[in-house]
């Protein structure tokens, strides 16, 4: 049972690792950009989780596995790279499957670090976030969190669950694959048929420019 | 007197989360986005600031009221954004609402948890422009704090209020309203009637260029 | 012995603030914002290493002269822009003399907090990159430690020279020089030569494109 947040862990630290690289590869980083990169994806989200709860040092800075097997990843990736980028979507389902075990796992760790349980909710989406906000924003991008189909609504879904089962006193491990299942899914459906939440409507000062005809250029604000 | 930094927080927590709203709705932020948005701009200075003291977890963390409070403000945002953005420069006066609120309540805090008087200024002005400081780096901008007409000043200034007066041991709330007052006044009249720090000369290739008449382009470097 | 770190610490934010600053001048910011940027490039690797080794609060919240020399270095970069710009490749050189001052007294302090070696050499590369990562995250811009020449690389060296060293119980102060030597003409020689490490090689769909013909436009992604 104890060692579940660390196999969620790691094996989240191995695939948000590939995505990182795989993001850092495309933009034509070199050999120890990409593992800087796969490093911050893999790990910036617990290590805010950790922060934030006051387990000093961080897991993945106190054990070098997460170190061991980011480098692993982001080294397969550096030089695998158009193998892996070839397997179609394989960024957004490392991305999934990285969220799905990363929601799983900072939830479970929150509420063993004894927080109650909506912010161990909150923490299970920021640990499942919190590394591809870091991968976005280390690229000068916008984070495809703040963007992409259900994606922050899925590792939110998935730490609820996880938050539930505990309180009901379920047993962990079903609990745990179900939330992981429910993640995934989640994702990869909303990603396949487009699903979105909704946008709110802008008054959009430029939409009657468009109206009136000039083809105007890039968002400029 | 104790509750005093909890009030200001929250309320300052509620303005930089309508502030890190309407900044996404305006980039079509989908309805988790834009929460996602408004959560990190009303607690990013606050949690920077818990971090760096000690206070772990951080009140936004610890405290669920933070995140109900700042969700409650960007479900506003996100449905009557249309009608909050109307009322002109609006996300300008919620952010220097916002700045004088956090800048008064970290220092407050600052000093409670004992750090010294000039430190105790600094953690005032970060709580007061972290969070901008997230929100603008979430959206891949330079933050606005950086550039904008007097804004780390007023919150530096609101933060110095402060500390000077429980340096004197002044009575707690008047010396706040005080500081709010003037943050607030001096980032409003700094927008109005453009008040600028000075900028520095910097020997510009592109300058000599654009007297020979090319016409520039977007900046590069 | 037990001052090289701050010898080492207040160096490093020294020159890194210089770096921090010019970026700012550069981008126009005001007189508060190059501040501001000087502050946080001088003291985000040192702040993210102490608040991972649970060394709160860090050094450069709780002692004023970090701030006292991060201002100092702003205030003359600002006033002296074109001075300090003229000098060739100045940002690069002071960059490269924080890094090699970071790095090394970042992992010594890591060592001295009793971390394993390996994470030791980790930290120690944080502290080195993390100053120039937050600057160009705040400037909107993919950080050049992800991309230069054998930025992080360099970094790391010199990381693992101090471990290497106080693995071996050598005498602090020699090995710190040859770290501190080996990370500055290592990243001196990579700038001057152009090394690099590799690039992966991506099958990039603009490429062919680019066969075709098509001037292409700049990335967009």
């Amino acid at each position: 049972m104890e060692k579940l947040p660390l196999v969620l862990d790691l094996s989240g630290t191995f695939v948000f690792a590939l995505s990182g690289a795989l993001a850092g590869t495309k933009r034509k980083l070199d050999l120890f950009g990409v593992l800087v990169l796969s490093f911050a994806a893999a790990t910036a989200g617990g290590i805010a989780r950790d922060v934030l709860i006051g387990a000093i040092p961080p897991a993945s800075v106190s054990d070098w596995r997460y170190l061991g097997v980011s480098l692993f990843a982001g080294v397969i990736t550096f030089y695998c790279s158009p193998l892996i980028e070839r397997m179609s979507h394989s960024v957004l389902l490392f991305d999934a499957a990285g969220l799905a075990l990363f929601a799983v796992a900072g939830a479970s760790k929150a509420l063993a670090y004894g927080l109650n349980p909506v912010m161990a909710v909150m923490l299970g989406m920021v640990t499942g976030i919190g590394g591809g906000m870091a991968r976005d924003v280390l690229l000068a991008e916008i984070p495809i969190v703040l963007r992409a189909e259900l994606y922050a609504v899925a590792a939110l879904a998935a730490a609820a669950v996880v938050v539930f089962g505990h309180t009901l006193r379920l047993p962990v491990v079903p609990v745990a694959a179900v939330a992981l299942i429910l993640c995934f899914s989640l994702r990869v459906m909303a990603i396949k048929y487009g699903w979105r939440l909704p946008v709110a409507k802008v008054t959009d000062p430029r939409k009657s420019k468009t109206k009136r005809g000039s083809g105007t250029g890039p968002e400029q604000s």
